[in-house]
């Protein structure tokens, strides 16, 4: 049986974690890699990914001309949040009659927000006899996959809170920063005025993704600005000191809104001060449901497990853009990734 | 938009149940009613329901009669746990082209235990082109597809755990009787032995989807004899009182082995002194996942939700024998079921 041919477009922290955590799984087998920053172009996968062992593939800068020389079956997609932004990246595989698993925050659900492109996808897709999705672990999992099959067994559903609470201080350096830490409350503000720091991105998609699941048609999506969460004491991070006034994290709010009524709220909580991590859903309705997931999850192994774990599903789907909630669930991929997809080439 | 046509075929507690939901719910309608007890043949259905309303439904005792009658969309059929028992109802529904949601416990993943019937069903709905599916809260979500699902976001998993913890006292009459409630401890054993009370039935089912969904091959399925949690005080439920030292209810417990290592661990604890419910799913891997439903969710309203918010997958899904993991999630199905719904006639 052949391995399934992987392309990794994308080798910033996610998606170097994913190429590593490929090939460490039997039945897959990366083809490929493709970077925009010039400091990666040309040089041996292996040495980006600082691995011991040689690969003999060379990180390329471009990819349609990568695309035209390698065939593969699947491109694991990690370059940005923003769908305009990576829009002709991925266009650009579907072209290429690629599917794509991609951890674009925006593509999770971009019916709502980028009708326009999501339909020039879909139709590309469905051109090409492939499929698209955009997963991760949040949004793809924790603030809409996981509450909307909450509510499977529920007769009625009046309203659902999600809330995420992490501990940042272990998160990659990049992470740390893009929340904020050990800035002064003043400079925090600026960068949120300046779009500098804008705070979990995708808890608009987790809104449009419970509501299109549901059937509710809200009348606003509403999604406030980060406020910074100060430290009272000094923390020690992975990668930085906190000192008492500084900003330890954020917390990012946002509603579903009937009216006046939020059927939907999601917090999204991510400092360096939380004891106890935690994802917490609760459902109002008959029966109310209220489900933690004590610890929580950590983010950036969900988000490449999320990937990776999405791959048969994704082999076996129809053609087409899809979201989490077209696809039947997902699992962990044990063994041989290869008994999971049934074949259709 | 035409209704989506139902029958319902068992009208026992948890088919009445469900049959009030339906009515209930817009965009469906109940076309007929089936039940093998004589006392209700020939009834009108609400007086079956205890309704105020008239309906223009009488019970039949005869499916095929009618099947050739009545043109319905789907059949919702709630008459026993055991498959071997309903098998013939079921291929009945199949013939006559009807597609199927089953609360038989057996149904919700029949390959280990009845691969025949399992394969007969799944031609015959074929031949149909329509589709069967067995599901409820458990087989069917609070120990199979739940704990599957959040494997999604583990790049390993070594073993998962769940456990179910119920408070039986306010359930209905059959239930309580079915887990052994005030009997003697004697009385209980020898019923077990007899096979006169059989704890939870799905443990297996559970357990065999679990290791599909995550291609383990196990080398047993055991489940052990129910086991009588006694009680220490007296305890009034809503129809008996149990005193010191009777069976206030039970356990179950069922492994999923590779070798002698426990991978699937099931325990299923349901009985009238539990002051805290709820459902709790360990998973050790990486990472670790623990989560919990606090309160427990109601079995009866879990299910009849589960069935009747599986409708459109059914409706929207390919012909032939489906599982929860062959869908897309679930969800609660809010507003106009039709609004849910693919048509594909």
């Amino acid at each position: 049986m052949l391995d399934i041919n992987i392309i990794s477009y994308g080798l910033g922290s996610i998606g170097c974690q994913i190429a590593k955590f490929i090939l460490e799984k039997e039945g897959l087998k990366i083809v490929g890699a493709i970077d925009v920053a010039k400091e990666k172009i040309g040089k041996n996968l292996s040495s980006v990914l600082e691995l011991e062992k040689q690969l003999e593939i060379s990180v390329s800068g471009n990819a349609e001309a990568l695309f035209s020389n390698i065939g593969a079956d699947l491109v694991i997609h990690a370059t940005s949040s923003r769908l305009e932004e990576v829009y002709h990246q991925i266009l650009g595989c579907l072209k290429a009659g690629l599917n794509v698993i991609s951890t674009c925050e925006e593509l999770s659900f971009p019916y709502s927000k980028h009708p326009s492109i999501a339909s020039e996808l879909d139709r590309q897709a469905k051109a090409k006899g492939v499929t698209i999705l955009g997963t991760g672990i949040n949004p793809g999992f924790l603030m809409d996959t996981l509450p909307i099959m909450l509510t499977s067994p529920c007769k009625e559903v009046k309203n659902i809170k999600v809330r995420r609470v992490m501990f940042s201080g272990n998160r990659r350096d990049s992470y740390q920063r893009k929340i904020g830490t050990s800035l002064s409350q003043d400079v925090f503000r600026k960068m949120i005025n300046d779009e500098k720091i804008t705070g979990h991105v995708g808890l608009f998609e987790s809104i449009s993704m419970i509501a299109a699941a549901l059937r509710w048609k809200l009348s606003n999506i509403e999604v406030l600005p980060p406020e910074p969460i100060i430290s009272e004491n000094e923390v020690k991070t992975t990668c930085m000191t906190i000192k008492p006034g500084q900003v330890a994290g954020l917390k990012s709010v946002a509603y579903g809104l009937k009216g006046k009524e939020k059927v939907i709220t999601l917090e999204f909580i991510s400092h360096a001060n939380v004891k106890r991590p935690y994802d917490e859903i609760s459902i109002r309705g008959v029966p109310n449901i209220r489900q933690k997931i004590i610890g929580g999850i950590h983010g950036d192994i969900g988000t490449i497990a999320m990937a990776v774990n999405a791959i048969p599903k994704i082999m076996n789907a129809k053609p087409g853009l899809v979201t989490m909630i077209d696809l039947p669930i997902l699992s962990a991929t044990l063994h041989d990734m290869r008994e999971h997809v049934k074949w259709r080439k």
